[in-house]
């Protein structure tokens, strides 16, 4: 009972969280002349589609792993190799959303990091950074102790849900600001709701809506990996025999 | 140990509420032009300070009321009613907040709900008034039975957590919004970060620093309230002997 209807929360994060990235990629292609990696308006295009597909859908995914009822049992270090990599999935199409943004603002004399977007932005990746290296270090590599991956797992799984909040945080105003520069000088201004304005701010939602199903799965108390004691907790990746 | 460290972490949190508090009254006083019941724009004014004062402050405040010691022990009715009047006061703050903005965008023949942030913030109030009155009538007032309190209980704690999350967003869509649009003919643009520019991206930043801090404290299991069975926790208002 429980696990089909996991297997259904799955499903619909599934189609929410493709249809998240799909209305981005046409939002850009529509309404914006589509995608280039030339330092052009054409080259920023690609910032909102790899920050959603990257910080948003493919990091949702990435830390629903031990949900999966297949991981609560046998050996913890495929699932852990499938998180970190996830992760670094999320991360590797978030560093090209960057180069994305600031090619372009270089390019054409452009300021960067000046709106709290971007300082929220840019925060949330560094934060996302030293949580992705502090868990690879502590719970993949061999060498920390049973005390430390202990101490560091809260703290893990806290940042592991707020990080994800703050990119949703980020991935709001960004599109809330692309709009107003967009729609500056259209005939149809954005207080006038042209339809480039309702796709993106239903396309804004549709991330807030993907965002808390995601939160919803974390907590469910009835998803989570039953704890089998310190042992398995601790598995770490040089030790492990299969 | 944890009692005292609970404490450290109210003090923190109380002294940087109230920083988000003040400096989004200091942005609006000295850069424009401080605040008027009016119709103009010194009656928009109120609208941030009204919204981080009322969904952000006192809701992180009423949300953490079950995490004081003394809330531990003894009955649980004073402690549901100290939780539900914050929360009061906290929709109280917002509509004034709503009325401030709606006001000030009819009298200036501006258009209500168009922008992102707006969606996101209506929806946001929207989602915490049903979240307040289910709360009343489920766990404050004598009538719904214990399994229908079980039931609500885990939506509850789910929602309150992700109501202020969905607040942090519309808070920083709002700010980075605002100065858009206030930035945007001056003779210092966002982009070269005048004073104002930094100071209000600050005062986000620490928005998101209370939040973060907030939502640290409400899952550190050391701070929650033991469970002492269903009975207390299902006690209803009128039942209720002191």
């Amino acid at each position: 009972m429980a696990v089909g209807r996991f297997y259904l929360s799955v499903l619909a994060l599934s189609s929410l969280g493709s249809m998240c990235i799909l209305f981005t990629i046409y939002w850009m292609w529509n309404w914006h002349g589509g995608f280039a990696w030339d330092g052009s308006i054409h080259m920023f295009n690609y910032h909102p589609v790899l920050m959603v597909a990257g910080m948003v859908v493919v990091y949702g995914a990435a830390s629903l792993v031990y949900r999966l009822p297949q991981s609560w049992v046998g050996p913890k270090l495929p699932w852990k190799i499938t998180h970190a990599s996830l992760h670094l999935m999320t991360f590797i199409l978030t560093v090209l959303g960057l180069v994305a943004v600031f090619r372009y603002h270089n390019d054409n004399h452009i300021a960067n990091l000046y709106s709290l977007h971007s300082w929220l932005g840019i925060t949330t990746v560094v934060i996302f950074a030293c949580q992705w290296f502090l868990g690879f270090a502590v719970f993949l590599l061999p060498w920390a102790s049973m005390w430390l991956r202990s101490l560091l797992k809260p703290v893990h799984v806290f940042f592991g849900a707020s990080i994800l909040s703050l990119a949703i945080a980020s991935v709001i105003s960004g599109i809330n600001e692309k709009l107003f520069f967009s729609l500056k000088n259209a005939t149809k201004p954005y207080s006038s709701l042209p339809g480039e304005a309702v796709f993106a701010n239903s396309t804004g939602m549709l991330v807030v809506v993907f965002w808390l199903l995601v939160l919803y799965i974390l907590q469910a108390s009835s998803w989570k990996r039953p704890e089998v004691g310190i042992t398995t907790e601790g598995q770490p990746l040089l030790r492990e025999r299969e």
